[in-house]
């Protein structure tokens, strides 16, 4: 049983990245879980190719893909995957879609597979602060999440996936703008993870490995 | 060279009250100060006199009074304390005054004598998340600050006093209310207190410690 | 050329709802369209049908429905209905459905059909405050909104359709919530309405109709 | 029986200033009272002498300045003028205090003596949103807030003055910023008005007007 977690580069002119300074925390088991991690890049033109690369390299029964979310105060495990990218910020390409489809002719949306309301009742169990959320924007983080789905879908990937957003970390001058400790967002999504494995083995066998 | 810090017992319901929680693990020296700590109650009638007894039992040098004000994602240092208490919830005996004054015919407001922008400065460059604040409410935060600012401009007291307001802990189920990590409001009060301490011993020295 | 317009009645114990009171005030004409309205229960057992009976009614070449979301200072243009309900709170006959499916079997999602990012040009245009919006929450204005479109995809109906969430309106001690003026909501739904007409006549003709 | 009511110029690079935009619109009487209206520039160098000569010129009963505070959603009666001046944005001279007395050795602040709870409670009544405030900041909206009480308080002046923040007018593009209609806010400061007459005649009599 194996888990990737991905995060983000930063982004936007800042340093530093909640999203991967946390997955590099994380430890190489999580429970009965192996876990693997990726850096992607804030790219609508890479990110793609960066996640499905690590997928192949990993072949996973769980992909969680993490994200930063600076306006947020609590870990947000996303519900929604959405075919609509538009960007206010410059992505680090440059690039700034306007209303375009992650997937010519893709679904509307794609539901999270990992168990969200489970992950949620476990974070707040562990006493960090988290909700579910109903969207990850329009932003990168949607793109990556819909792409993650979108692969989910298809015949020849078994994994439960979903999406993670975590508040920014502590900025010192950011006046009275929600964050989290480094500490906890990486003690949530070890939690997320735990939430995602119950139930995995009977349920999402690989063709060919039962006997 | 004494530091004396308080914190508050819980309000409003709820189990914790991050200010005592963070100043209990406080150690008993910050650099050269020595720390000494007090709880007070969440009282109009009785916050006072807890208060000055404190102060009597330690003759500090510096007095600094922690509160939690769980819509602030900062760590806030009070500039002003202003004569006037107004409750929208009760305090810990019930009490609820209606624009009723601190100190009557006491002056309208007393300034904090702490190096308040030093303060943050110090608690940004620990990377902190901090800000100079100009109201401390009119609840029990705002009543303790003004008798203690009260105190510190009568003859017989010789103490800078400052105020500090500090997140609630994160609380699992606040959605996306504002939180700070126990250990990083506690790092904050040593930092605040460290900030405090320059120059004391030349302009602070008690009547009969010169010569 | 028709537009039916739908509101809601009060609700979680409020006595106005700005959207219904909006509603009530558009003129019988906008353009060249001709408007009808209907009041919509709050309730996920109930406003499906009263909305399947407005449109029956009305046979429009436009619906557009409008629920108030109390938190929001803007008028917001929603985007996306989801294949999700979960209520925090109670709707009108006490149910509170725990994520269940608006439409077993239905697509997790329907983007809105009615010219969303015209819209909220116009309404910039006109000196409103405006944005477009990824979520309509998970409460009846999603359940009402996800049903509109699922018609909207049915053989038998012709007809564009969206969502707008309107701010309340100004509640004397609700402190610093936001709230939109009466007046203002209403023009901004007729701007919405003139938005979504330009085009219809030569793309939406009925069957029937056309020779 | 006159009152003086003030707006400031637009800041901080926009165009408009709702205080002004408000002030302009009062009627010429409000009740019993005749009202007489000035702009002030926003400047801590010129806004002292600006509210100092139209004081002079109207020998006002009582003088209300009005002031823009954006990030609010609600009219907010203030409370307290503070002594000192800090500012993160350039007033429109480019100076940006530090720090600095507003009236050095003026007491540390000055109370409202405009009926500040009574002018809440009227302007609920009115079904605005209004609440009191504890901070009128340290911008220049503060800055003249000191000197109009520091006036009041000298021997040669009989007036009651108080500060009212209204929030910005609806700005299309400014996503979810809380805003109010300009009718709301001219009639807001009405009521204040209102409700700062009553028992005046008989308290603020001038020397020399009894007989």
């Amino acid at each position: 049983m194996k888990a990737l977690v991905t995060g983000f580069e930063p982004f936007s002119g800042e340093r530093v990245n909640a999203s991967i300074e946390a997955v590099r925390r994380l430890p190489s088991r999580v429970g009965g879980l192996e876990v693997v991690t990726a850096e992607l890049p804030t790219s609508y033109a890479r990110a793609r190719a960066a996640l499905e690369a690590a997928i192949a390299r990993a072949n996973p029964d769980i992909v969680l893909c993490v994200g930063q979310a600076g306006e947020r105060a609590a870990l947000c495990v996303e519900r929604i995957a959405v075919n609509l990218q538009h960007a206010e910020i410059p992505d680090n390409d440059g690039a700034l879609p306007v209303d375009t489809p992650v997937v010519a002719g893709g679904p509307a949306a794609y539901l999270a597979t990992l168990p969200v309301r489970p992950a949620v009742a476990a974070l707040h169990e562990a006493g960090l602060q988290a909700q579910l959320s109903m969207s990850a924007g329009t932003f990168v983080c949607n793109h990556v999440f819909y792409h993650l789905m979108h692969f989910a879908a298809m015949e020849r990937y078994r994994f439960r996936g979903g999406f993670l957003h975590v508040p920014a970390l502590p900025r010192p001058q950011a006046g009275n703008a929600p964050s989290m400790a480094l500490e906890d967002i990486a003690r949530g999504i070890e939690i997320v993870l735990g939430a995602a494995a119950p139930g995995l083995e009977t349920r999402n066998q690989r063709p060919g490995t039962r006997d």
